[in-house]
């Protein structure tokens, strides 16, 4: 695996220690993939940073989203042409500030990218277990892909020391939300269902495209609503999704001491094919 | 004002871009107060940090915390000593790591130093607002001084645009937390009540330290509970603290149509002189 990192436009894998990013987590990103150097989903990237930049009124968060994505993706092509796979993260912080929480006037955002080629192989369908900090409740923040995560480390630093593929994050109410690092789809019958994120969790580029696009294409619906461990046993299937791996099946699931099993990946194997894009 | 920054021992304002912190929030801080170079409150300082590094799982976490706090200090000292006042911030992040939101096994963390010479002046009682942004609810993080600080940067960021001097968070269920930048109390005779952040809020060293110490002192009794905002205009007086200013009145503050003003500043003048340590 080879990887670079740029920032403000320079190859250079070095920040300024001012950033706010660093100091406050005042900022945003995205991970995304990348295909012989072409971003997937770009649109939906881009989506995501200017809803980001509005809520942490940014000035200008159209202009700036789309500006660093054009810039960083540039970048990317120029050395990942060659690669079939590989990931890019871009992230955008307050830039330079003085101390304290107030962001200064004038300092212009900072764009942070790190490419990193190859990609995960798909995997087999995972065994889950739940972790133990849930996600906290922020209906004002909740979707977005803050710098702030802290939550996420602590389930991948609990994941790493487990015995299982993955973990489910609930949120405070004890409603499942989330993998680690990933948006979750239960399926029963014809009909999808993928945890409600108004108090918590990242809004994932994948999960909005199969909620607006792919469901119907492979003729399935999609509610959004609470889920609850002791519904886990009702569904049929189950599978998380990002833009890295696209999307990976759940072969069970260990809550307290029950256990989910899911013997389809019918919906996945429907869905794969097209997660990271249509026209692609 | 001057300003340095120094970097895992050196004098340096450049961090590495594949820093935890940076990318994630992985990572405490503390913001300290300097007379003379030297640290005001030293073991309050390196007690949260402990505990921010036990919480966040990071290994050794007292020898950590110590060996932080020596380095920054004795940089600090060698800067600071002939300036009368001056702030200390020490970030400390999970270091450099890979993609994704596991922490390396290996990488040791990062020390991060940023000394800025001179401290506001005693500024006159405050007239404070309330802020559009609630803390997150997260009774497994609450008190830490997490990188992770998106509610308050909004809040500040309010605040300057405001025509306020101070604004006011409330939690999720509308019980007020804390200032901007500060901890609250309010009293009643010689009652203080300071808010309860079992599920939100920064546990700040001069709060504990009204709590443990100098509120006996000053022959005052600390309760620890709710505060909702009708219970505003029931207190004589309201002042918040930090580490960098010390105490702050209250003038009043303005929540919804309503208005509580404060005339007593007698709490606040008898706290103030021993806020930074009784023994310095």
């Amino acid at each position: 695996m080879a990887e670079w990192f740029w920032v403000d436009g320079a190859q250079t894998s070095l920040v300024s220690a001012d950033d706010r990013g660093l100091a406050l987590a005042d900022g945003i990103f995205e991970t995304m993939r990348l295909e012989h150097g072409v971003l997937c989903l770009g649109n939906y990237h881009q989506y995501r940073l200017t809803e980001g930049l509005q809520r942490l009124a940014f000035r200008d968060p159209d202009g700036i989203a789309k500006q660093a994505l054009e810039a960083v993706s540039s970048w990317a092509l120029s050395l990942a042409a060659d690669y079939e796979g590989s990931s890019l993260r871009l992230s955008i912080t307050r830039g330079s500030g003085p101390r304290g929480y107030a962001p200064s006037a004038s300092a212009p955002p900072r764009f942070i990218g790190r490419l990193s080629t190859g990609l995960p192989a798909l995997q087999l369908p995972a065994c889950a277990g739940v972790a133990d900090i849930a996600w906290p409740t922020q209906p004002a923040l909740s979707g977005l892909k803050l710098i702030a995560r802290t939550e996420q480390v602590l389930a991948a630093q609990q994941l790493s020391l487990s015995g299982y593929d993955e973990l489910l994050m609930a949120n405070q109410r004890g409603a499942i939300v989330s993998t680690t690092s990933g948006n979750l789809f239960f399926r029963r019958g014809s009909q999808l269902v993928t945890p409600d994120l108004f108090e918590a969790g990242i809004a994932g580029t994948r999960r909005r495209y199969i909620i607006e696009c792919l469901a119907k294409a492979c003729e399935m619906s999609v509610s959004v609503t609470d889920v609850f461990p002791e519904m886990l046993s009702e569904f049929e299937e189950a599978f998380f999704c990002n833009s890295i791996i696209g999307i990976r099946s759940l072969a069970n699931v260990v809550y307290g001491d029950r256990k989910a099993t899911y013997d389809s990946v019918a919906a996945a194997e429907k869905l794969r094919p097209a997660i990271h894009g249509m026209n692609h």
